[in-house]
């Protein structure tokens, strides 16, 4: 019988049985044929793979992650999951769609799918998360239905506004649930339901979101897989008393690895989800049951039935892995095909610009003067109580705190306060909105950074000690139409270009993550203490993130969910 | 909060944990909404059910059988199932597509929609299973599409032809198979691979065909796991060693019970999916393992992520059981409305005529007379080895015997010989074609029996020893446009009438049970010695199974896959 590919003498991963069979394996057509004893006397092979003993596992799943959030683009991010294994992903393109709307999300589908890596799509479900900010596009109902009809969509995304779901009928999230739910009864729907518990929870799932991706306690889990809820646990889960739990308990079928979140340079670094099975291993979870949380319940959870295992029929993507607990890739195939050898060169192309050309356009301002730092008070000259934020390291949440500044002349004299100042401009051009703030704790002591990578509207961000510092920094931005500028002295000392909508680059990967590693030393330079300055500056305008954040309309108490004035008269 | 429905003080089965919780389950809008230790001080319930203690347990599921086995319509087949506890089924209409073709799978979907039990459709695959047979319809790739557009259609039922899957890349399954891995690539494919091992399984499987549900041993079922294939075990398969396996394996993800044929005197004393629920049990199966194989399992295998638990969000079908290892049902709820009580009178309804008034005319054939018993023999005077259909007590499948039979003026002289007579009239008005053949063994000793309830073509089956009651027999079929009818001495001594397409009655389940259990005592009077004498004599036309079998175009050598003539000279 002829095949295509025939692996000989291979530990092979099974999935059914969560152990490894020593065999063969045949591919023929993109899929596995056969596993089992029989070799060259049933077989004639195109072409002949030794396996000596080594481990063939699944091509890794990673269900739940933004592409944004490494800020490249598909095909960078799939070049690079290629060499840690990863096969399949279902990214959810919600920055994406926070900067254009359905037109972010079916670009980011049609550009990944010249991509080595399978991408489905989620489809983000809560764009603008809030209303209260300014976003360069929405994801409403029709566009959904849109999606669906059209693109390769596998899931609603993270249903972001668990606390409306639970109190409030009639609110979006509740409308976009109940559409789906009448209109497409088989749609998977992803949660981020933090905490929740009992009757909170239980009606969580009656809205029809049964998975949740968040920080996870063996309470919490207990109670989500007891009510048929789906587990993703990502990195900043994998606590002792987690694992432990994961570990000891029989819940292999209600739980997968997933990463979520990976900045450029961790990519680069410390790979993907590969990562996490190696590092669940280290923890104790035995190599059977961390491959199995990350191929076979992953692909499961998503109804993808055509992966997840090394079984007859199943897409022959795999791994060849020399060291299990090291979780040493030799070879990683796709579709039965070589994409990765450790012996050979694996270097990206060039890539040439691949989005529509206002993609690359679409931070819509002028650039600013030193007087757009000064912030207007209308109050009689006096010092007044006022709204900090308060930024602490390892944690993208701030404090709400309380600092006295004067005002004098109608302007409020910042400068001359211990704080520094935060202010956003509403970039696409919509309502010309500004929103200042106080900042302090372990930001930047000095100089300013700019950046059109501000969670989740993606307006411009600036932080600074000095109007001109603060300048120079936004006016940088604005003219490359995107990134992250870091100034002192008006000097740019550290920068990333993100031309893509603000958001992305298409630079290779190895040059990105240098230039983030850089930029990030450079925010520590400036007194940043943060284990990831990025990713605490950029939640500075996640208006669903506890407790004092701002966007283009103002500082919101993220608890009361409001919008708040900085002076407290 | 208010709710429909609150039932308290119950063991709740979870089927996450496999185990049972005690507490309170309240339901809304047909779906559980909680589960829990809260009751009326949060709950406003508009109807109260005392628990006492008992066990709730999610609505029965079996994802393969036939109602036509069972020979009455989907209304009296979901009257008995709902006193069984069963509330979703997965039928596949074969039968009523071989009579009617794609019109006889969608008026059984038709009328299932009103039926209290969920009904969701398999297509029937192999329709006609060979073209050794003159069928009244047949499933074509069009049907198909057809179906998939405009039906609620859950799989594709059982791909019987496995050995030309695997030897003939061209047949019309494969044909069929590709079309549907092509162009719904997530449709669920059935299968029916018994004793299939090694390359052969895994070529099924590569084909797309990932379940059986045929006769199982430890080592075919430890395979067909490892390989990626769900198990269907029937009660046929209940062996002592097929029981061991399942208990003492780690394989409950990887099977679930069905029951595939159930005769309706059967149902009516035994009952449906919960007898085997209680056998499992029996046989040495935690209650908690067995519920799970008839719940959770097969509704996950069908993708049926709405059902199978009793968790928040799922349909609200419960059982109320008072006694678990007997499994005594007390009562039944159907989307959170009651639908059956044991302390409460449950009567069908009569039943008007349900189908297209020419379902209730198929038996397109003319009376028949003692001559067309005559078996025409070109061959001159003279003894001559004949075949001989050896009917097996205890086994569907028959022998393919040698006898002496004389022939004079042309005449081949049965009724002077030891054996009866077989013979098939093709009644679908189509061709006329006839089929003869001799019988002997555990079949009846004198009088006649015929019907068009005969395997899988439903043809007119005639077996006697004299013209007279054969012709009696079979004009009491033509005449009542379907049914069996039992003859001796001329006299019609047990009859079952089956208008709808000649094999369904639509006449109330305990009647019909009646008239099985007095049809099969007739048999049994003339000499039949089987334990199922309607199965045996029904399958005598079935040419997929062994060794020789008769049908419209004559005598089939299964085996060898060929008609073959009935003397040898």
């Amino acid at each position: 019988m002829k095949v295509d590919l025939l692996i000989q003498d291979v530990r092979v991963y099974n999935s059914y049985f969560k152990t490894f069979i020593e065999g063969n394996v045949a591919v023929l057509d993109g899929r596995f044929l056969y596993i089992g004893k029989q070799g060259t006397e049933t077989f004639e092979p195109g072409e002949v793979l030794a396996g000596d003993g080594r481990y063939l596992i699944p091509g890794l799943v990673d269900i739940h992650l933004h592409i944004e959030s490494t800020m490249v683009t598909p095909e960078t991010f799939s070049f690079a999951l290629i060499q840690n294994g990863v096969t399949t992903i279902v990214p959810e393109p919600h920055e994406m769609a926070n900067v254009f709307g359905i037109e972010g999300i079916k670009e980011m589908i049609r550009v990944s799918r010249d991509c080595v890596v399978d991408m489905k799509y989620a489809i983000p479900s809560s764009v603008p998360a809030t209303s209260m900010e300014t976003t360069g596009g929405s994801v409403e109902i029709a566009d959904i239905d849109e999606l669906l009809r059209s693109e390769e969509i596998i899931c609603l995304g993270e249903i972001m506004n668990y606390v409306d779901v639970i109190s409030d009928p009639d609110c979006k999230t509740n409308q976009i649930l109940r559409h789906i739910r009448k209109e497409y009864p088989h749609l998977v729907i992803e949660g981020h339901v933090p905490k929740l518990l009992d009757l909170d929870l239980h009606q969580i799932l009656f809205a029809g979101v049964d998975s949740d991706h968040t920080h996870q306690t063996p309470e919490g889990m207990e109670a989500r897989i007891a009510a048929g809820m789906f587990l993703e646990i990502q990195e900043k889960s994998m606590t002792e008393e987690v694992m432990e739990y994961l570990i000891k308990q029989d819940v292999s079928e209600h739980f997968c690895f997933v990463t979520d979140d990976v900045m450029t340079d961790s990519l680069y670094k410390r790979g993907h989800l590969n990562h996490i099975v190696k590092k669940a291993m280290a923890m104790g979870m035995e190599p059977e049951r961390a491959i199995y949380a990350s191929t076979y319940t992953p692909a499961k959870r998503m109804n993808m039935h055509d992966r997840g295992a090394i079984a007859p029929g199943k897409i022959a993507d795999f791994l060849l892995v020399s060291d299990l607990r090291e979780f040493v890739i030799d070879q990683v195939y796709k579709n039965g095909k070589k994409a990765y050898d450790a012996k050979e060169a694996y270097v990206q192309a060039e890539q040439p610009r691949q989005f529509p050309a206002h993609f690359y356009e679409s931070i819509q301002l002028a650039p600013l003067t030193e007087a757009d730092f000064t912030v207007q008070a209308d109050a009689p000259d006096n010092r007044y109580p006022c709204r900090v934020m308060l930024v602490q390291n390892g944690s993208t949440f701030t404090e709400d705190h309380r600092g006295i500044v004067e005002v004098k002349d109608g302007e409020l004299c910042w400068q001359e306060s211990p704080y520094g100042l935060i202010a956003v401009f509403e970039r696409y051009g919509k309502n010309g909105n500004r929103g200042y703030g106080l900042i302090s704790g372990d930001t930047i002591k000095r100089g300013a950074v700019a950046t059109s990578y501000s969670h989740d509207n993606h307006n411009l961000l600036v932080v600074g000690h000095n109007p001109h510092d603060m300048m120079v920094a936004a006016n940088e931005v604005i003219r490359n139409q995107g990134g992250f500028y870091v100034v002192e002295n008006g000097e740019v000392i550290a920068s990333l270009h993100l031309p893509v909508g603000g958001i992305l680059t298409e630079e290779p990967l190895e040059k990105t993550a240098k230039e983030v590693e850089q930029l990030r030393r450079a925010m520590e330079s400036l007194g940043y203490q943060h284990y990831n300055p990025i990713m605490s500056i950029s939640t500075h305008s996640l208006p669903v993130s506890p407790a004092l954040k701002i966007t283009d309309i103002g500082l919101i108490d993220v608890n009361a969910g409001k919008v708040v004035p900085l002076l407290l008269m």
